[in-house]
């Protein structure tokens, strides 16, 4: 079932290693796409670095003022994953071994493998439900409206399909794409502004291509909007409009994003 | 020259595409990678969308609290490129025609096409000076610590060469990995915290890899610090620690990242 206003989500990406530039960053735009197909506007993300005052001043800025808050990175065994210490520090409780989440682990590991620093990933704050990890069994755990995940793109992958089933949808946004070839964005930006002010419960998005020199240049033209038949009726009009104007539209294309 | 204290720095990411999850974002990583060169410590990222309010509040927020500010998107000719007149708003001036914009683009362009659109581009905060865009001419701007560029990665990437003399460089950030095969983080994570512990002036990261299923699982162990000497030295006695535990070391490897 879906509400008419749409939920509001921010993501957290926590960890030295995207900001020093030694890891490229795929998990913001994975969880877009997940929020996406369920609807859910994802308004804004930061990234910062394993220090615990600033995950904390990140946390509690983005989960009052979102929906949801997801976060990545900083739960392993390591004394540098401290992110289940900011979150409980965000959230005023202490951070204890979960009983269910030892049970797991010990099962992984077997009793006499299972050591300190193996414990350490059974550490939730208190109040915290798991978020199961299929990958290496080492949980995730939700809190209020937070969702703390890995930072391994696969395990936060496979966490985002125990967190699914938590979320409240909201209606999808449709997407479709005009791309068009051969023709720059100050070309169309007349016809594209008029498209847009005609229909302002619409976004219409300008991506140029082409600039990396291989292939031609071009823009995608992107109309995204909740109401499947608005959306249509505006690809129409405006692909109608840029004909007008002389020029050939490639291939057009739906989807979510 | 460099100074003892290194310049701190944020990035702020601007546009829909990023948090609908049509596009990847790499502009972040080439950024990061741009500053650890000069020594300048990257802190924070966010990424907003194309909403006004949203840019002027973050953008106010990071700048008053690091050295520089780098921005990527929305400086284009179409409706929804808002990145400068967000700045402005968040200067607190006005936004208009920069005569030496308008120069290079009128160049570009022939004064027959250059466009309402095109103009647009030349449109700059008051008191900014241009970034050179080497690619396609429309410029980029510095207003005060604030430097705004384009989203598009090959002409970012060609206005950061424009931007590095603007900067006051640090000393450069010296990394070390020791990478660890067949072995899992919370094998060495006490010898790790120990090591750590021992070097409070160091950083000392544990980023798993293998959780793909191509190739063998492990861990790389990142050193890192401004003093050569002391990474090295860290580096050193790590290494030995772990062949004491028998942990076979591969290849270690310096970086800046």
């Amino acid at each position: 079932m879906t509400e008419t206003v749409a939920p509001t989500a921010a993501v957290l990406i926590i960890g030295d290693e995207i900001l020093s530039g030694r890891t490229q960053d795929v998990n913001l735009n994975a969880i877009a796409r997940f929020l996406g197909a369920l609807g859910i506007d994802l308004l804004e993300a930061r990234t910062v670095g394993d220090r615990q005052g600033q995950i904390v001043d990140a946390l509690n800025a983005l989960r009052r003022t979102h929906d949801y808050v997801f976060t990545t990175g900083g739960i392993g065994p390591t004394h540098d994953d401290i992110t289940a210490d900011a979150v409980g520090a965000a959230f005023g409780v202490p951070v204890a071994e979960h009983p269910e989440a030892l049970a797991v682990l010990e099962r992984r590991y077997g009793p006499g493998e299972f050591n300190a620093a193996r414990r350490r990933m059974a550490r939730i704050p208190q109040g915290g439900s798991l978020i199961a990890n299929p990958v290496t069994d080492a949980p995730g755990f939700q809190i209020g409206n937070v969702f703390v995940m890995a930072g391994v793109p696969r395990i936060m992958e496979a966490m985002l399909q125990d967190v699914a089933p938590r979320l409240r949808a909201g209606a999808v946004v449709h997407a479709r794409t005009i791309r068009v070839e051969g023709v720059g964005e100050s070309a169309i930006a007349d016809v594209l502004r008029a498209a847009a002010e005609a229909r302002p419960d619409l976004s219409f998005g300008s991506y140029p291509f082409g600039f990396g020199g291989d292939g031609p240049i071009g823009t995608q033209l992107v109309i995204r909007g909740r109401g499947a038949a608005e959306v249509d009726a505006a690809e129409h009009d405006l692909s109608r409009e840029l004909r007008y104007l002389g020029i050939n539209l490639a291939v057009t294309s739906s989807s979510q994003v």
